[in-house]
């Protein structure tokens, strides 16, 4: 212990957690301290390196605030999220596929009737949305509660525009009895994530864009069921095969229809384009 | 990169820093990518564990502020920070080994003369330093410039003080040009690291101590020599092999004498008890 060096001190940190009772903590933490202390041995760190990495992660913690979660995008960006994710649903073929949580969903959004428009007066092309909520043997999922947000034709949610008093792109609703859904929106638009803090700047430093293909995140919770969160995306996106988090599923990109004008689904005449989009999810059974 | 999956994503991610200009950042990134994915590999990481360490992540760059550095604490207690300086100091047989920074070095502190007191009125026993800085073939350093810090009486540093308007236990000293150093301090006690923050937390979840055996600071810096950064510790301490840190080395273990009273190396009468330290650092020729 009193010469312990650059090998050895891996063996002496993992002794020091010996008297940890929660053998789960236990085994998460050896093995963070194992990888970390790899990687500074593999790279054979420096110490201004690490002085730029403490610098980076206070820098990171700091950025964050009740609108804001800087190391969520960090975890995004370096594809952690999705990882983790991936792990955690295995697909069976049938059900829908769960991307990234992401920073922007907000707790407690308007509860809107079916039919509802989320915008809350966010600018953007109407978007009309008709979905399913359906089990694996294709059982209608009635009364699911859909938490469902999206930026706005600016690519900006809510949360991004400080003097906005009030929630747009943003709603909880609930399937009928035969699961179905419908709803009013925006037509989503591509967005870089944020990129005034140290994230961003990472991106800058890698040569890496910022950007994410258009979506609509979802989230929808049933009893009986697992609780699927993920996105639909916007086919013919440019960043469909460079999404920043690493979150785009072929089998979540959405049949986005676009129309000129006319008779929309809500019953409503557009004078402008409009959109409509379908899709049918699928819930995996509670384990 | 439609249909990445859980092995698959690191690639991904490694690809999409194939544009970064910066060859040195681009393996250190892409061996931090691969290292982060292989822990949350290895142990299957939860959705909930994975918001877990969002969350104490962002604690901790929030804890951090101009006094306190809880991101240093946590690489300290995780074993990197000791482990960064252990490979990049590698020791001749002469030399003195360089050991953690620490969290609590404070730039500029009060310029003092040989023989001054660094207290600065900081409660304790008082210490009395005599040193000498030497190079590898014994060529006495002269002009040094030696920054030194320590805790009080009560194990807390000036800066955890925030009562207190004036530096204590700190300063900056120059060797004579026989590359003596002397000055007058405090006796150093054991002390816990800050525990009120989110590594306190995690040193409390793994039933870890925070304690540190007692030391003095060194910061030592001459031209034509590599800077070291060190502690002096205090023989017989009880935390001498379980220092929180895994900072403590035989060789910086110091000759601290301890005396009832009388006559101090300054000249002065002590009428209660008082220490002496004797040490000797050897630098490293610049590279
Ligand atoms: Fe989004
Ligand atoms: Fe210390």
């Amino acid at each position: 212990m009193r010469n312990i060096n650059e090998n050895t001190i891996t063996a002496a940190v993992l002794d020091r957690m010996a008297g940890c009772e929660d053998p789960r903590l236990k085994e998460v933490m050896s093995a963070l301290v194992r990888h970390m202390h790899d990687f500074a041995r593999e790279v054979k760190l420096t110490e201004a390196e690490w002085a730029a990495g403490i610098e980076f992660l206070t820098a990171t913690g700091q950025k964050c605030d009740g609108q804001r979660q800087e190391f969520i995008l960090l975890s995004d960006t370096l594809g952690l999220s999705m990882l983790t994710v991936a792990m955690n649903h295995s697909k069976s073929a049938q059900a829908t596929e769960a991307t990234v949580f992401g920073p922007f969903h907000v707790p407690g959004a308007p509860r809107l009737p079916l039919g509802g428009d989320i915008s809350g007066g966010a600018a953007g092309e109407p978007l009309f949305v008709d979905a399913t909520v359906r089990g694996r043997d294709g059982e209608p999922v009635a009364d699911a509660e859909v938490d469902v947000w999206e930026a706005d034709a600016e690519g900006f949610y809510d949360v991004q525009r400080p003097a906005l008093d009030r929630p747009q792109g943003r709603a909880v609703l609930r399937t009928d009895a035969r699961g179905r859904l419908w709803f009013r929106g925006v037509m989503p638009v591509a967005y870089p994530i944020p990129t005034d803090g140290p994230v961003g700047a990472m991106l800058r430093a890698t040569r890496r864009h910022p950007w994410r293909p258009a979506h609509v995140h979802f989230m929808i919770r049933a009893p009986g069921y697992q609780t699927l969160i993920t996105h639909v995306f916007r086919a013919g996106d440019e960043y469909l095969d460079s999404d920043a988090v690493f979150g785009v599923r072929s089998s979540l990109i959405g049949n986005f229809a676009s129309h000129v004008a006319g008779s929309a689904p809500d019953g409503s005449l557009q004078p402008g384009p409009f959109h409509t989009l379908g899709f049918d999810f699928v819930l995996e059974p509670a384990e």
